[in-house]
Order: structure tokens, then C-alpha cells, then sequence
């Protein structure tokens, strides 16, 4: 047997956070620029190694990330400093590295991935604040708060969320996920959807949203939140939100 | 005597939000596209008549505004409903008008104004968030707060803020103002300077941020505050704060 001995490589943990207004999302395509190939460019750049980095989930073209976590291997080691600084001296000011740090070689960013947060900000107003243009979802109609409260409280818990999902086709393994928290609160003209979950499926957040504004705006109920996961079919009755109010906000492992 | 007799015209007052990130500021300028520029030519191919607009001030560039207000005067009346709907539809979306209403003749947008407001944000950390690159003046060295409230105090009330002006030269009249307010406030990494004063001199907000940043740094002192008022002079101890921080918050009438 020829059996080649494995490189010993040094598993890195990294932290990010991009404005995903500029990029065709988290995962590289061809033609299009992506957040990952940027970080995957600058780690090669500045380590002179060919670096594949995962990511714990792919965000969507303008989909911004408070907390992303990604890792990554390299068989010369870098201090982790020196990679922190010379990321964000490469990187352009839309993607910031927050933190590196050596991680154990099994450490995995998706698959030791406890938990995610997602945050979902809606401007419910007839204008949106400039500053605010690229980074809030808008609804002209005003939301009623304590029936998206309640169409949310419908979805919590562990559920088949198929009705929930871009394409339930795409998904490799079960459409079951438990929803630890889904939570609308309101400040001001804005509404905020805080979802935390063991995981989410294809567009899953966005769903959820464009389904909860549905139910805010009057036009869906609480009942209809429950007959939509028991069909486990995905109808008009759940439109994708707006990418630029989704913001990927932690990772826990 | 052949006296023209005075053309009727019909006085608004307008109420704007802008990011400040693509303009060079309020004020026309040749060559240079500006705020000013954007919205007078809305105006006027709206109304079909030449239009000036009038801010309650200038802002400089990279300077934003949650709430400026102008007045224009337009010969033949346009409901301020059809106003406000058409110039949103003509404008970019980084310029909003937030309310138009008829105003009295007298109105005037510089000189009506009884005070104004500017709040000036600081992000005292090593990482600014992508989201707020072009929203915030960054400061990497942690700033102490309770300096930086004590210098505040100091320069709260009616004084002469020659020192604090761009270029005393330029100020046509006094250099005499009332500072109303003046407070520092933390919100985690966050450091806001929230000015209220019934005018300001050219640059005044950013050299208060300047020196302020100073204080919070250990540069300079209450004490400095007291001497650089006397003094009538701006010296090295006042640089002019970053743009991007700034926001003009209010204007009162």
C-alpha cells in the first residue's frame, strides 16, 4: 500500500462580518463576485497557501452577516494576530475578519454548528431613512405587531418546515428544524423578526418573514401558520422577503 | 415709474433626509455633484419652472442629514401631496423628502430657524461594523467618557467659539453662539455627541468632535476647553472630526 501521509495542517476559526450589498452572497459563483472567494483571495494572498474556507452557511446576494463564522487550514501557521490584521488590511472595508483563532482539527463551521441567529429588519414606513436603504426590508402597509406575534408563536418549536423552505427539492436531509425562538418586537417604525434555531433551510428566514408581513398586513392568520406547516407545501401564501432586512446575527457551537 | 409689479408665488417648505456618502455636501458647487444641485433639479423638472432651494444650512461633504429643511418658491401651485410623491419618484434613493407643506412668505429656512441640532457618532473600537463605515467617525483608542462630559460642560452656554470655527475669516457676522446642549453619551461601542445650539459656525460641530476626541484620548482637558475659548485662536488642539459621523438631527423653528 502507497498510502500518502496526511500534511499536518492548522485549523483556523475566523469571524466576519460583511454589507452584503455588493456581492452575489456568501458561496462562489462563477462570473460573480462572492464574500467567500474575497476571504479565500486574501487568506491565499497573504499566506501564500491555495485556502478553501467554509463558511457555517451560505447567505444569499445582498444578505449581510452581524457574526459570521467560517474556518480554514493551513500547513505553515500564521499568529492569529498577524492573519487578523492582514486580513482586514487586504479585505475591502465591506468585509471585516472580527476575530481568529487556532481551533481543534475538528472543529467544523457548519457541521459543529449548535445553533444560528438570524435577525430580520423591517421599515414599516412609507420612506426609508437613506442610511438605512440597503439594510432594511420595506413595507408601506402597517403591520399589525400582535398578529405577526401570534402566527410566530404558531411556529415555534420542532417542525417539519418543507412549506417554509425555497426549494424543498435542494434539501439534502430531513426539512424538520426546531425554531428555539422566533420573536417580532417593535421599535419605532421598525419591526424586528429575532429567529434562533438548530438550523435553517434554503431561504427559510426570508419565508418566515414574508410570511409573518403577510399575517401583518392582514391578509394571513395564526391558523393559516399551522395549516401551512402541516401541508408541508409551499404556497402564495408565503413569499420570500426582501434580502437587504436579513442579517445573518450569531453562530453558536 | 414702470414698476413690474411683484410675480405671486407660493412658498414650501420642504423637510429632507440624505446620505451624504456620494455628494460634495449641501452647498452647489461647479463640477461637483451636491445635495442641493439633486434637489432643485427634481424640483424644477417637476414644476417645469427654475427653482432655488434654500437649506437652513450647509453640510459639508460626507455629511448626512436625518431631517434638513429648505423652502423653494414655485409661481403656479402644486399640491404639496403631488410634491412630495413626484420628487421621491425623481430623486435617488439616497436623498428622501420626508414632508412638504405650504409655508408663509416670511418662511425662511436659514433665517427662521430658532436652533438646530447635529448629533456627531463615534465608533471607539478596533473593527467598525461594514454596515456603518460610511456612518461612523472611528476612533481605535479607547476614549474615557467622563473627560470627555466634563469638557463638555465647559463649553455648554453662550460663548465666542472662534476657536472651534473652519476659518473665523469666513464668518460674516458674530462668532457668538449659544450652545443650548452638549452631551456625550455611550452606547456601547458606541459614542454619540448630541450638539444643540441656536446656530453653529462653519465646521463647529466637527472641531467640537475634534477636541472632544481629544479629551477622551488624554490630549487635552477640561481646563484646555476653558483656555481655547479665551484664547478666540484655533490652534492644533482642535482638529476637525471625520465627516461621516456627522448627522444634522433637527431644526427648530
Amino acid at each position: 500500500m502507497n498510502e500518502q501521509p496526511a500534511t499536518p495542517v492548522i485549523r483556523y476559526r475566523m469571524e466576519l462580518a460583511y454589507d452584503g450589498t455588493a456581492y452575489a452572497g456568501w458561496q462562489i459563483q462563477p462570473d460573480r463576485m462572492t464574500v467567500q472567494e474575497r476571504v479565500q483571495g486574501a487568506i491565499s494572498q497573504l499566506s501564500g497557501e491555495q485556502v478553501k474556507v467554509h463558511g457555517s452557511g451560505r447567505t444569499d446576494q445582498g444578505v449581510h452577516a452581524r457574526r459570521q463564522v467560517a474556518h480554514f487550514d493551513l500547513t505553515v501557521p500564521v499568529v492569529a494576530r498577524t492573519l487578523l490584521r492582514g486580513l482586514n488590511a487586504l479585505l475591502p472595508p465591506d468585509i471585516r475578519v472580527l476575530a481568529v483563532r487556532r481551533a481543534p482539527a475538528e472543529f467544523h463551521a457548519r457541521r459543529s454548528a449548535s445553533g444560528k441567529e438570524y435577525r430580520y429588519f423591517i421599515w414599516n414606513a412609507d420612506i426609508v431613512p437613506p442610511v438605512l436603504r440597503y439594510y432594511r426590508a420595506q413595507v408601506r402597509k402597517k403591520l399589525s405587531l400582535s398578529a405577526m406575534q401570534e402566527a410566530a408563536a404558531v411556529l415555534v418549536g420542532k417542525h417539519d418546515f418543507a412549506a417554509f423552505t425555497g426549494n424543498p427539492a435542494r434539501e439534502v436531509g430531513t426539512t424538520v428544524r426546531e425554531l428555539f425562538e422566533l420573536k417580532v418586537v417593535k421599535r419605532g417604525a421598525e419591526i424586528v423578526i429575532i429567529a434562533r434555531a438548530d438550523g435553517f433551510l434554503y431561504k427559510m428566514v426570508r419565508s418566515l418573514a414574508g410570511f409573518l408581513i403577510r399575517v401583518g398586513e392582514g391578509s394571513a392568520t395564526a391558523a393559516d401558520a399551522r395549516r401551512t406547516l402541516r401541508s408541508r407545501v409551499r404556497t402564495a401564501r408565503v413569499p420570500t422577503g426582501q434580502p437587504q432586512g436579513l442579517f445573518l446575527w450569531k453562530v453558536s457551537y
